[in-house]
């Protein structure tokens, strides 16, 4: 490693100490090997010499940007390389002719959002995580979010990319234009990509104008998580456009006000949670409003601020405190929702254990989150609801996972969604791009 | 070939006068070869015993929907095998409460629209042939149109494929719900494909609810292109948002008025045409006109129909039966529409030679289209007139093709745009996917 070392200097570390902080991320995938050392890479010419140095001695190289991740996909490799983005956090430049920005990898979301705003822009892509979680990380996994109902994901929102391959060449992807049909989309190729197939070291990304006015928060209460799912299937299929669309079951509210008291009034079924934007977004969330009590909510109303949706980014470590770990985040389309939910319920009892539900619901993507002692056993039996919850969605033509990934956590899900043709494609397209097996081997795909 | 006639029947057309139907698509590139024969594809299960057919025999194969396209992309082979989908076009479904449509690949996108239209929603995807055209070939070229501006492109429509491989296995990419992210973005990595990594055979293509009330059609004219262009550019970094904004400079209106004339004044320099959709259609216009007149057009004002959006759809036809035939395809940053109109006439200027630029304008998108007699040496002026247009885009970071595709007839461009590292990432994904070639070889990457 001296030969990295004379090349990286003062960015490599290998201190066991240093190390270790380096080799987990959010997931509960355990890691108890060993890492060889980090990158902390602060440009991508560092990001090009370590991949090059890791290739050429099969060395395999996790890459992580903040850490947030839900699937194993940043955790470290035993003798593997780290490579860690988070010095690359510079936001190059705001371009608002073109509604661009250009930005490193490490950027924290919410940061961008917030440079955007100053130039009176914002960006849309939006996961719970906004304020701890990074760009490259958002678009190493096509990150959704609350905003993905009126705004699409991650991918979206990416114009260019430049990525240093496993074998350190750096290669650009894409255009500033907002159309470019030029060879095979290799932006959203990398979009999604888990780290398997390259480094993102820098995105032009879109950015969109803020919208006119003030934004407009509303609830509706259920007294069952199926009749929430329903009458977001009607709203989703009106001509009424949310900019938020989220749905708590009443664990999940309940578990929320524990933690974070707020004086949230705790619904007998589901809570259902929204926001509209510009200039009639006042008349469209009573539009809404008449939708949801049409269809069973039992109380509806416009909120007089947002804390309601600030109170829903704080669902997962509530939730987590509570004992509610185990965690999924499947997909079905969204006429299917109230099947899902029934569903969910019936496989709960089952089970006979605690399932807490929480939806991006105008994308039909819903992260069941289920109680479990921590030993074995515990986590087994969790798994198992789990892996049920999933088996369902895919049932009801939907997906095992909307916006979190593969990763490690999910690998065993794969063939469940995809056939041996697709798998197949899949891991011609990884050796194609890295033959020897570099970048986040063995997982994703 | 006799055992692929025992397979296809009367599917598999061999007579000359029949095949030679099927050789050329609507784009200037010369066929003078012979191919072998055309599979009048019925099913999935014919495109995948022609392909295997074809693969095993190292016979090119090029796929052919409407044969609307302008780069030469479904141009036959000598001695190749067309595969024609014209008979794959059904609509297999729409699913309102989804908002999805599940299509064979001939649809004629209009078709697709008019029937979304039956149920409150409608296709946004919308090239100016869309009478034409199929959705498979929209797909097979990520193809654009009028609403980009508000819609993105059709990449952006496409939940999920099913496409025949080259050796004639059958793969299924994505899924029908809005968010997925398991394995790459294959769906995307067929979208804009242009038929040489795989056949598409079905698509689940995303709807959009009916805006509410009627579309606003508005016009600006203006004495210079450089302006008009400036105007778009405040236009698309303002708050208001059009459904259409396309830009037609005085050449092309003359040539519509001339080929189908309706009344249209004919501008000093440019006219501005765009539609607003919408609760607040009306007030959104005028604000549009509002910086059209602050950004010095001499007149500007909402018209009482939509016949100027129509109007622009013949620009293609009225300039080719000019003599205006040799065209391109360039995109540049909205930013540098202006940039790029004063760069193109000073280009016309220095090749003395009659250029004629209609724009999908919000995008940034142009067609600029050169006269040129009907002689080599007639041609090969506007190719160099064209080329210094595209290398022009370039230079003020656009794209070669903004929606046309790359195809035969830019093939020589593919080096200006993307470096050494990017055609060698492109053409390995063309080799994982038809290591024999079989498919469209020596096109688009």
């Amino acid at each position: 490693m001296s030969d990295l070392k004379h090349q990286l200097k003062e960015r490599l570390l290998t201190a066991r100490s240093a190390v270790s902080s380096f080799e987990n991320d959010a997931s509960r995938a355990v890691f108890t090997g060993s890492a060889l050392a980090v990158v902390l890479a602060e440009s991508a010419s560092d990001v090009s010499v370590a991949l090059a140095w890791a290739n050429s001695r099969n060395i395999p190289v996790s890459i992580r940007g903040a850490g947030t991740g839900l699937v194993g996909g940043a955790t470290a490799f035993d003798s593997g390389l780290i490579v860690s983005l988070e010095r690359m956090n510079a936001i190059i430049e705001i371009s608002p002719g073109d509604r661009l920005a250009t930005v490193q990898p490490g950027v924290i979301t919410a940061d961008l959002d917030e440079e955007a705003q100053a130039h009176g822009l914002f960006f849309p892509p939006d996961p719970a995580s906004a304020r701890t979680c990074t760009v490259g990380g958002n678009i190493a996994t096509n990150a959704g979010g609350l905003r993905c109902v009126a705004h699409g994901v991650t991918s979206d929102w990416v114009a260019a990319l430049t990525v240093v391959l496993a074998d350190g060449r750096i290669l650009r992807t894409g255009a500033r234009t907002r159309k470019n049909v030029v060879g095979y989309d290799l932006t959203r190729l990398f979009v999604g990509s888990e780290g398997t197939l390259g480094v993102i070291v820098e995105a032009v990304v879109r950015l969109e104008s803020l919208p006119v006015g003030t934004p407009v928060t509303f609830w509706a209460e259920f007294d069952e998580l199926a009749a929430a799912g329903a009458a977001v299937t009607r709203i989703v299929g009106s001509q009424t456009k949310p900019e938020v669309l989220e749905l708590m079951d009443a664990l999940t509210v309940r578990a929320i006000e524990e933690a974070f008291p707020s004086g949230m009034r705790i619904p007998r079924g589901a809570l259902l949670v929204g926001q509209t934007v510009g200039r009639d977004a006042a008349e469209t969330a009573q539009a809404i409003l008449e939708l949801c009590r049409a269809h069973g909510a039992t109380a509806a109303a416009v909120a007089v601020d947002d804390a309601l949706v600030e109170a829903r980014r704080m669902s997962n470590p509530a939730l987590t405190a509570r004992g509610l770990k185990i965690a999924c985040d499947v997909g079905v389309p969204v006429s299917r929702l109230a099947q899902m939910f029934t569903g969910v319920a019936a496989l709960a009892e089952r089970h006979a254990l605690e399932v807490a539900s929480v939806a991006h619901a105008g994308d039909g993507n819903l992260h069941c989150k289920v109680a479990a002692p921590d030993t074995p056993a515990g986590i087994a039996a969790a798994d198992m609801l789990i892996d049920d919850i999933t088996r369902l969605a895919l049932s009801l033509e939907g997906t095992i996972t909307g916006e979190h990934g593969i990763g490690q956590v999910k690998h065993h899900e794969l063939p469940w969604q995809l056939d041996e043709v697709a798998i197949d494609v899949q891991r011609s397209i990884k050796l194609a791009l890295d033959p020897r097996g570099t970048l986040s081997p063995g997982r994703a795909v």
